[in-house]
């Protein structure tokens, strides 16, 4: 029985709100069940030195969690004046994500920026920053295409995540915090609207995996990306 | 003729919404007009090492922006690994203000943190931050009273915040964005429920102001900060 | 009766002194009783990036303390690795000052920055700080003059501050450390020669201040800034 | 064809040579073919804070590269004055590689940290450091029991790691330079001697990988380990 | 011809004042010509982490230099987050210069820190900076053997420095800045009032030095020194 | 008798090899006993921004130790976020070292920058980093020498470093960790091969040495750099 009562099989509520706060060309508010995470997509007009006059352009991402959206507080990044590796090997993993669904060349020498802020956190933020970054990079690129600054759509796909894991022996879909503080096995499974797999990371801090149990948990992970790819059509108009 | 069709003795739209978020002692959402700002108040069972063993507690507070809090995105503080001038003055300014309505003995050996992240920013967010932390902060100190974890209360009155300016030759109360970029004279002015002043701070870049002025400002500010602190006790179920 | 025995309304004793140190293109020590800070204006032929080709100049300050400037030593700021959010407040608001007399487009496109460096602290460092680096930037400006980089006088007016507060219940001007240490209030006031406030900053933690004591401690500012404004005309040889 | 003329589930030449430097309580040079990287396990009797006084010890990593080891010198991270967000992602993954063999309690409150230092790069740097880590932490662990500074042998198992991906269409093992930069897909995989996967970490910027496709990424891994566990006991000269 | 007409083996004019500033147990302001150093000895009842618990004591420096001390303003180290290796060079070599004279257990369990920060820069800073130092260093001694807080005086020597090099190939004793800039060598010199070096840093970058050269720049080096000595005694009041 | 059992005048076994790694275009392991560094030389098509356009190159030195290169593990300088003083000040001396043999000019507008590594370290670290990255420069030098990018060699000449100094009151050479750390007087001299000194920095922390006894250890300086001057040519197929 999961702390939740859900099914194995079971995403949590999942609501994405767009036009969530009124500056940036994307703005969402993502949820995953008690977890909260602002998406919000930047256009600027350059690129990182290392494609300067490349004629592509880049999409990355940064994420963040105010220090109380825990059950304790964790001190301010900002103020204890760096990010540690946590964040960084998060931000970098949504940035590779989305990257996997933009044709950089038509994109054009700009820059999408994605800030995944956690306002509470509740197991899954990194899953559910990138299932919301997609949808505020789509509203950055209808912000593009209408006012014709590219010609061409640069989204070829669509890209969301789930988390999976094994709690008390049983794969289950989408762990919040209960479950996953004592998970034996965490997995986040990035994959695009394909069926395709765009990132997997698994980690067994003790408890080792079978491929079995892998076999398990990656068909969990289709169902709910199938369950997410779904909301992100609903929210954004498009054809189910 | 202000930009919002307010009249000059008139705040924006004041909302400040409890138990925004699930995990703190306390947690609000402030909205002055489209700034909105989350204030969470952290009671942690430790002091600041120069307080240790004085048998005194400590209110401090932190203040951040998310990154596309405003028209352009501006880079991550945690990123760029260090807060800015701005943001410090701002934190030091809120943890003073709050201070000022708190006995620290009655608080015992405990901090309370006030982290005031600006999710949406329209102008004022200083004051915005400074009045909703006290909502937060007086449903902390709840949390303390009702667990029984200090005996006596250690509010000992109410703090609220508004700014007030010079803009276009006139005194105006509650500056948005609008105004506040091309006001020439801007203050913020911070006062109890006594009707006396916790601080001050008036800025005049270029135009510097006049006696009678400051006299009409602060005449606007002390209406406004009437009004802020009756939403407070209205929000916190206090007598009006 | 102040510990200093000086009437009310009495400043300590001021002492201004040009061409303090060689290098600089104005050099100025300035003593407002045991407080001693060294103010050196550095003209520089560039402008930060916010500026680059708009025709204009600015002025900044940077500030300092000795480490045994006080009583007890304080760290390095340098080997510590960063400036405290004292420090922050304190250029910031040097620079705001000296701003307020200079015209911008007048200066051209070059940079004056204020380094102001304490060398002993007795209170009112800012306060000194503000009213020495006025002569050393006129000084910058001669400097210009005379060799003909700038053609129209940049600077229209003068500026000086001291502070007020309310020392055991009775406001008082320029406090020195022992009372600063203990007053209820403390209010910097920045003035221009024309009578009007550039920057007004009154901090109360504790004891809230009443319009009228308000009123009592600008009475009291308004004499002393007249007094320091007649000490930079008269060591700049100008027109009492 | 691959660059190196290698069959498609065959390694590099894999090199472990123990006792590499003096110091250190375990110090391995490991090569996977052109990539060098020096693996010490050094002892040290303190655990980090959030064990202190639990009755159990640590394992960590640390991961660097000589500024030099690539094609071109990249900056080095002690002058930048930060890790970059790969070397925290790598070191952290070492980390949680070596504890998934690692009895905590066993160990009692020591610390152990692997240090991995790439002296040259030639793809695959992280899988070398797992490899070679786990060898010098048995030469740390046998420091220990020689000493009886521990009673039981903290190690339970062995753990290697090796990357694969799929090159020009085709699944291939343990990935050099030249088939890196170009792969569709890279894995990395570390699994333990009980032929249980401990860590999966695969990354598709651009082309998603199908499930198939997954599978026999997974096949090639497991042939690869074998071959790596058993050059580690080798080395260590324990039964085969 | 030196540009200052000084012959060969003569110092600048030596200025030693003591009580420079009021709170500092030693605080000195030294004066090489145009070269203008503040050092101040400040005593802190507690010893660094290594020397815990030893009985012992500690002695240590800081060197800084305000922005303009030079001919162009360069950037203050405070506010670019870190001391550059200039810096930490010069205060290694202080500190080490200084501790040479004192007997640490004898001071007890308590630290001197002298601060050494350039007011005015002509070459030589270091070597002033050393000087001085020590008449700082023996007024905080005396400060503590007032007080009874050390039972023995400490000091168990002098200790000066003065710079030498080769100017338009002929040996000068104390180069200023005019003549430190061409000069094809420079050499900083510590001696001790037996005679004997306690710091010897010679560096050509570009024309190497022979060992007669050594030999002439040493023996000006020595006159210098007791030139030194003999001020330091004067201005301490000690016996020639 | 030497701990080694070495006679006053004799240097540990020295051993350069080259091509040590196989990126950088110049790529040494130099070992003076049990002390070993790698020296790679790279170059790089651009100059730091104060020779810009000068027609003139640079050469630089960055150095570092692995954490356990010496007998307990010091922190990563990458990961406290700083290079500590001792760093700065050996990369210095490395660079001023190398610069004093190579016309800048001649190199044309490049940087050579030469890291010198220590994995193993047992005393008089930056000697040997000195005296192995002579040999990785001119690896280097001959690399653009080959490719015609420079026409004249810019090397004109030899440099090496060696360390002496007063162990038991007898003046010996070449340092080992065993005597470095009991020595009463040490110096690290670099010479050329015109048999002048390029940098001369002697230390005595209680113990001052007379003029004597320098004179004795530059003696022995000068037979050991000799040696190692030989071994240079020997290694680099230089006429001996």
């Amino acid at each position: 029985m999961r702390p939740s009562h859900r099914a194995a099989d079971e995403t949590r509520s999942i609501q994405i709100t767009r036009q969530f706060t009124k500056h940036a060309e994307g703005s969402v508010l993502v949820e995953f069940g008690d977890t909260r995470v602002i998406c919000t997509a930047s256009v600027e007009e350059r690129v990182p030195p290392f494609l300067k006059g490349k004629g592509r352009g880049w999409v990355t991402a940064e994420y963040g969690m105010l220090p109380r959206a825990t059950h304790t507080r964790s001190s301010r990044e900002a103020s204890r004046g760096r990010q540690d590796g946590r964040t960084m090997e998060i931000q970098r993993l949504i940035g590779r994500a989305l990257r996997s669904v933009v044709d950089l060349e038509a994109l054009g020498e700009r820059t999408v920026t994605l800030d995944c802020d956690v306002i509470q956190a509740d197991g899954g933020t990194r899953t559910a920053a990138i299932t919301g970054s997609f949808v505020a990079l789509a509203d950055a690129v209808r912000y593009l295409l209408e006012r014709k600054k590219v010609r061409k759509n640069p989204l070829h796909g669509q890209v969301a995540s789930i988390s999976v894991g094994i709690y008390q022996g049983v794969p289950v879909l989408d762990l919040d915090y209960a479950e996953d503080s004592e998970a034996e096995t965490d997995m986040n499974v990035v994959m695009n609207d394909a069926g395709a797999f765009v990132e997997l990371q698994g980690t067994a801090e003790g408890h080792a995996f079978r491929i079995e149990e892998l076999q398990a948990m990656l068909d969990l992970a289709r169902g709910g990306i199938e369950h997410l790819l779904r909301k992100q059509r609903d929210v954004l108009g498009l054809p189910g």
